[in-house]
């Protein structure tokens, strides 16, 4: 009766077809979402947000995204769920499904598990992130702000900057700025980087690998900056966040090196004076950082849009 | 001003035409949900999800099947309420009555506490669990699960196993069952059984309560399989999970002494290789584990309408 | 592109043109509540719940409020939040303010803060409690229920009784009875009463300070009683509760103190026999506790329609 319908799971399984489709009508859902124009085009239509890591702007993303969009949407707390009463991650997939959503947003902090319990979901189920693996929603809403500001991708040069190896973030936008003839640069502190990731990334994308920022940003046209994860970081990569601030932390100064009309991206939330400096990532010269999140409304409504059609 | 409505507080006091017109438009809405068509009878209503106990599936299909007829939904979380303050159950009670929801679907761990807290509630209260009471609307569901595989419910064999004493979800379908006509037969490890219980049973139902799993299925139409209580049971009632599973966890071996065409049902969450093989589990040869889910919806969205009646 | 809306933030900055207004409107929706009217006046708009203080009634309230008029509803759990991860609240404020909310209702323990918060946004901001300055919301269901109870608030007696120097319920009050026209009387235990509080309030509003409840409420219309924060109070400022209730706790003996047709009001939630007498919190002929939880919805949906204009 019920049939499986579309997924977004990974940047990798979409077509530059559809990537180009979900960007194109990000963008009438950006200029909607500005008038206040009422849309009820997913009136009906249910999302389950299923999150086993905490997110406020995600979770709350899709959400809006969502209800902007006539949806109704049910928040699945995990740290309340039945989970606690020992009840298998599938099983709880499972009986999600019976009850016939129409979106089940998810997210986890295992790699690969968003994929697994998508075979047990007859819903669309996007993966709102899923350990280092991907993080589709946000590659495409950081394509979009790029889009928005340069009004193309292809040929660009965009430096992705931090603890490249373990983001999901990184990960996502490798594939798709790629796949959009983006030319892209990594730039990670050599504690960073594993055995072998600079020559696989070499071969497999033609992809540089920078081990200081300075080098890495000369003349390039986007910044991407990462979330240092101070727990994970500290004191195994790195010998303090005002070390890494001084080495791979943005500023105006070291800003110059790039083009003149550089932008700056972060997915947030930022960490003021580690990752970048807190008057560059207020500086709307530069930093496109709250664009993003307005930005991600539109485009996850594009998403949902895509994934019912 | 403001009128008392209809409660759904047990199975108790429900007529057996009541619960038939229940089941009826049960079966329209379970058919309307698969069909994805849209339905905005209950539209300006608001329901309570006031929940004391952590229960992902009757919280979330309580939550869908009001979005499902166009109702909003509340979730109150009671970890997070003024309840931390020191303000009484009743003042809560009274306090959210005061803002005229519509329904007030109420779990809690103390048996009557639903039925005490309605006294206090204008609105629609709906007893969505209370202690070792009553939980009708899972009675309802099993009961709707029952009637679309075997097209009847009077004069079925109908087996209940586990810890039936200390079950809600025992207890109501003892009573809707019983009403609609089946045979009851439970199934108890001797330590579970208490004083007298066994007469008490026997002299108001008519009721046969078994000591082995094997000779209490045999023959039956129906199985339907009780969560274990681990937290409560292991050491006090059982040896080990390992020990029930043997002699009271149901798998295709001692299925077969069941009629051929038996189907089992499990409230969930389920324990698998406790109450239930995991193979069995998920045949859809027998198992309506998930049907009972789908079904949970449809059921709820049918007692909601009933209620709004 | 977007523009600022009008905030909420105090009852200071509102004129005495615009407090008749939201209580005129609270009138209206006061009575389409009971009569269960579908009102659909903020379809497509969206309120964001932002609190950091855990608060069942106020949550709630203003949840049902956006929701009776068509409203969508975003609850941001703070103790869920990214907050944990160490973003500061005003790039969390303007991360939310970037997803083009309508409204959003802050409360938070620090004083000032939700009009720090409100310089980041966007949409209409309304102080739903911060610390121990404003809870204008509070005042606005309070002065109406007295409205619907004396036709008037010019002139009548008014007695607020409890910790006043920390209560934001009493300061938005004091500012918004006075402002009508009420002759405000304070009542305090001499510990909470810090220096030069008295003359202050004297030379400000013509306040009179009384440090006995018989003498306060003699010959009142109106008896305010606050919630004693019993985990700050105890052993600091009040030697027990019973210490307490027996000086400033009200009953039916005391409240002859006062005139015959006097009414009691308190925020809630109530601590029985320490502000007030378990019989006399539930008297319908004095207590309005529950009428002013019902005037809450009401006034607070007056309130997102006079932002909303």
């Amino acid at each position: 009766m019920v049939t499986k319908h579309q997924n977004l799971l990974s940047i990798k399984n979409l077509s530059t077809k559809q990537i180009e489709l979900i960007l194109g009508n990000s963008q009438t859902h950006f200029i909607h979402n500005q008038k206040k124009l009422i849309n009820t085009v997913l009136q009906g239509k249910i999302l389950v947000n299923f999150f086993f890591e905490n997110s406020t702007r995600t979770r709350t993303s899709f959400e809006i995204a969502a209800k902007n969009l006539g949806a109704e949407v049910v928040n699945i707390d995990i740290s309340l769920s039945s989970l606690k009463k020992g009840e298998s991650l599938i099983d709880t997939a499972k009986t999600i499904n019976a009850m016939l959503p129409d979106f089940v947003a998810i997210r986890h902090n295992a790699s690969g598990i968003v994929e697994l319990l998508a075979k047990y979901i007859d819903a669309s189920v996007i993966n709102a992130g899923d350990g280092t693996n991907e993080h589709p929603s946000q590659a495409l809403l950081d394509a979009f702000t790029i889009l928005q500001n340069k009004n193309r991708i292809a040929g660009l040069e965009i430096a992705i900057c931090g603890d490249v190896l373990h983001s999901r973030v990184a990960r996502s936008n490798i594939l798709l700025l790629s796949k959009l003839g983006a030319k892209i640069r990594l730039i990670m502190p050599p504690t960073l980087i594993a055995n072998g990731f600079e020559t696989w990334v070499k071969n497999n994308w033609g992809i540089k690998v920078y081990q200081s920022l300075e080098e890495g940003i000369k003349d390039v046209d986007v910044i991407m900056m990462l979330r240092i994860q101070q727990e994970r970081m500290l004191g195994c990569f790195i010998p303090s966040m005002a070390e890494y601030y001084k080495l791979f932390g943005l500023d105006h100064q070291k800003l110059k090196l790039a083009k003149k009309d550089v932008i700056v991206l972060h997915p947030g939330p930022i960490n003021r004076e580690v990752e970048i400096s807190s008057d560059l990532a207020d500086d709307k010269n530069f930093s496109l950082i709250l664009n993003q999140v307005e930005a991600g409304v539109a485009v996850r409504q594009a998403i949902l849009e895509f994934l019912a059609s």
